[in-house]
């Protein structure tokens, strides 16, 4: 019997809301959660492994997975391109996985419109004060690079209503423990319902 | 400080699906649970309280309410109104409660279009096998009643897919337990969430 189908997730928030830490607890917590690997044309850093930090490919391979429409969304930065291909992440949800994409607003905003099934999370601060606090603590930044941050976040928070829930990061436990229960309650939405085991016509999900 | 508002909710299921046995389960488990009280105008029944089982009005008061547009949904059922006053839930609603509207398909359906926060959850039974064994169980009703019973949840499971939540009630702990699972995955919504804490201009939800 095939399993339930997963969910697919995106968790956005600003540098330094811990979105990272966030999915790393998820990941060990959770059996059925997966985060999604980018596909981008730069080259590997020292240590990196191809198809689990990124997919590396070629510009030719890249542009030809844009041309079959394979990528749930994908973005040029200092001319490279970075994007989600769609193959494995439909396939570890049709595994019953729980995919989690960990992308900025803007991916994040492309992959609403083309899947209205995404369950979409911004991991929210406590204050711009906090935040602030947690950029600079990190003491490993200039001052130009935490400046840049916070003018990134201010934009990224700009574009949080478009998301279905706000967590806040206070504590890293308590923020995981809220991403669950959006789990459960998303898993018993109408537009999942296991119209087989209602035996009822009609019983369409919108 | 005023309380975070609560949730506005929306409980329809075929008779015998159990939502009143639901219903009853969640006001004894949680203190900030509240069940609307209808207004009527047909008249009270020995041992029928006024503001307990039903707000006892002439037909007078009926209507002038119909004016003043103070009801989320009523309705004529031989020759008496039945309708849910906007009042009594707005005030629940402003102390933290958490409000159950029990109606069925077609009074939510007013509701959904005049409440886009409604939270609406269709109880669902595991076949309309299972609905006619209980519904022949209880043993009190006519042959007759059944069928119309059956008639009719045959109509409200043709309409489940306008509900947001969909919740089998094979058990009723069980449930309940996921109805608990949808208001605290509710309060995370980014439409209710509490922008005075988050200090971003712009950051109003939709």
């Amino acid at each position: 019997m095939a399993n339930k189908p997963g969910l697919l997730m995106v968790l956005s928030g600003p540098s330094g809301s811990g979105k990272g830490t966030i999915v790393k607890e998820l990941l060990s917590r959770y059996e059925d959660m997966r985060v999604s690997v980018s596909m981008t044309t730069r080259q590997p850093r020292p240590g990196e492994i191809d198809g689990v930090h990124y997919y590396f490919v070629t510009r030719e391979q890249f542009e030809q997975t844009i041309a079959e429409d394979g990528l749930l969304e994908y973005a040029e930065y200092n001319g490279n391109y970075y994007g989600t291909p769609i193959a494995p992440v439909q396939k570890m949800l049709e595994e019953g996985k729980n995919v989690i994409l960990e992308i900025e607003v803007q991916g994040a905003e492309k992959v609403m419109a083309k899947r209205p099934d995404l369950v979409s999370i911004f991991i929210g601060i406590p204050s711009m004060e906090e935040l602030e606090r947690r950029l600079r603590g990190r003491g490993t930044e200039t001052e130009e690079v935490v400046l840049k941050r916070l003018e990134a976040a201010h934009y990224e928070l700009s574009r949080a209503h478009l998301y279905r829930y706000l967590v806040l990061n206070d504590e890293v436990e308590a923020a995981c423990d809220r991403i669950k229960t959006i789990i459960d309650a998303e898993k018993l939405r109408m537009i999942r319902a296991n119209h087989t085991t209602l035996e009822v016509n009609g019983y369409v999900g919108t």
